[in-house]
């Protein structure tokens, strides 16, 4: 593979604004609040969990959708669960019929979901590289718009409107942590800021492809297990993306599960903010202090996926136990 | 009751722009999401769920501690839940020690988050009233400064500061939907719009009481029950923001439990909110048709409280299963 090559194919500013207002009336300009995360400073979290159907996929796959129009025979996308639900939830607002190909090992609540939207979904094989392939032979069949979940350049450009915005609502920003799988979304947003802001990719222990790919000097095969494997075990890169990283993504930290999940009850505990492993990652970075700022550092943090069960997350601390169960009639109750 | 009398002790904007500044580096500048709940027209809804503790009420308590410096003493309170929280939390942060006192009827979980934050806790008798009467008695003894949830100018001031960053964030908002119990939240913000923008108090049916007082011309006692009785049910509403509320609040809404409920899961399912029954409320109104905003209306809603439990939330509707259980380590996993 030459680098070089691929990185003309890198979205520049001008795809991005246009991805900008290609999708803007299909998906939610997601708040900034400033917080404590106990550092020095206090830290901009850009609060794209909240984005619809709970993780910033929309934003490619709407912009794939709409600046390739699917025919009759509509779209079809492999997934491990969000990037499925965001293909099925733009498939429903454009009018396209979606097709969604998920290994075995997807969880039932996370197919149940990609139905609710009103996708097809064909759960089978034991992993992702299975419902590829099989998504590929009956997209032969269908020839039904395939839709990528993070290698193709109109995928990155969508996931680049969140780096757009971020800048908007905090132009002063020096750092931003992003979580790091396949690479989508911090291929996108390293394509905004391009070298503006130091773009520092996250990865868990457990599935470290860009940091691995980045010693290789070029895309290789990684782990892809643990508590985050869910959103960001991909075994490699992008093919698109890599290109941007090796240029615009200044360094590459990796956190433990522990510390992923101590981040998890942390954003729930003082934020009331539900997180899945993979969007709780970036933040992980700051409180394990595998990233420290350096003096004078504004730091930008995505907390990028929120579909994971709440139950199980509050559940497995007792220090979290610190809500109210059901709210009872109470005889003469008073004021909260 | 001479309303007239009262309406002198209305905080002025200049008392809530002093409280905003006064408690600026203690509290959190919650954001604001445009978001589609359905009707012709996007709204606002402004995240205060976010704040510290998981309500608004910090806002009042800072105020309040720091508006009258408490003593050795330190600061007493009453409370169901989030007040006595907030009063902890914000006891904690300025060194001071904290005494709160809750009835029997108030949920372990909400005893332990109080204690959490180093307060000592007392918990006995049936009522609010109860606890109010024992916190008295108490504070006769101890000197300590008291904090009441709602009918004190410095807390009405501190909960006005909402309202004043919802003008900054949206300027042009034309209502406002507030969820009303003892009415320190509507009372603030009331305050600061003062007719500027229509205020509009949204109330369960089981607990009315601002509904009923601006009925009767006078605060009377009303019923106190249901869903969200855990933060919304005061039998009165303050002596103090009666007036602002006979001239400033514009309308009343009842809501049902069962609208409550549909809100609470649809700000799940759609949103990745875990939002409390009070805190759903205002919603609730827009979401069940009870408020239909006017043809070009630019409508705000504040989400005031997250203290509930996501596991009882979601595990109430099967509808809402659409999340992932804990992530397992998948053998190939692939992109998301």
């Amino acid at each position: 593979m030459c680098p070089c090559a691929s990185f003309d194919t890198m979205p520049d500013r001008g795809s991005i604004i246009a991805a900008a207002a290609r999708i803007a009336p299909y998906i939610r300009h997601t708040p900034v609040l400033r917080a404590d995360l106990g550092g020095d400073a206090p830290v901009d979290l850009k609060l794209e969990l909240l984005q619809h159907t709970g993780s910033f996929k929309p934003r490619g796959a709407f912009n794939r959708l709409l600046s390739t129009s699917p025919g009759g025979a509509g779209v079809i996308a492999a997934s491990g669960g969000n990037h499925g639900a965001a293909v099925a939830y733009a498939a429903r607002s454009l009018g396209v019929r979606a097709e969604i190909f998920v290994p075995a090992t997807t969880p039932a609540a996370k197919v149940a979901r990609i139905g609710s939207y009103g996708a097809t979904v064909v759960q089978g094989g034991d992993s992702y590289a299975d419902a590829l392939q099989a998504s590929h032979r009956r997209q032969a069949e269908t020839g039904a718009l395939e839709v990528h979940a993070y290698d193709h350049t109109d995928v990155l450009a969508g996931q680049g409107t969140l780096g757009r915005e971020f800048e908007q609502a905090v132009p002063d920003l020096t750092h931003i942590l992003v979580a790091a799988g396949g690479g989508g979304l911090i291929g996108g947003i390293a394509a905004w800021y391009r070298g503006s802001v130091l773009v520092i990719s996250v990865e868990p222990e457990g599935c470290p492809a860009l940091h691995q790919a980045l010693r290789a000097g070029q895309p290789v095969n990684a782990p892809a297990g643990g508590l985050a494997a869910d959103s960001l075990g991909a075994r490699q890169v992008g093919a698109l993306m890599f290109p941007i990283a090796q240029r615009f993504v200044s360094q590459t930290v990796l956190v433990s599960d522990s510390a992923i999940l101590a981040a998890q009850r942390l954003l729930w505990d003082q934020f009331r903010l539900i997180v899945e492993p993979g969007g709780a990652t970036a933040a992980a970075a700051l409180l394990s202090g595998r990233f420290q700022p350096p003096p004078a550092a504004r730091v930008g943090v995505v907390i990028c996926g929120a579909n994971t069960d709440p139950a199980k997350l509050v559940d497995s601390g007792s220090s979290l136990q610190c809500v109210a169960a059901r709210p009872r009639p109470r005889p003469d109750p008073g004021p909260s």
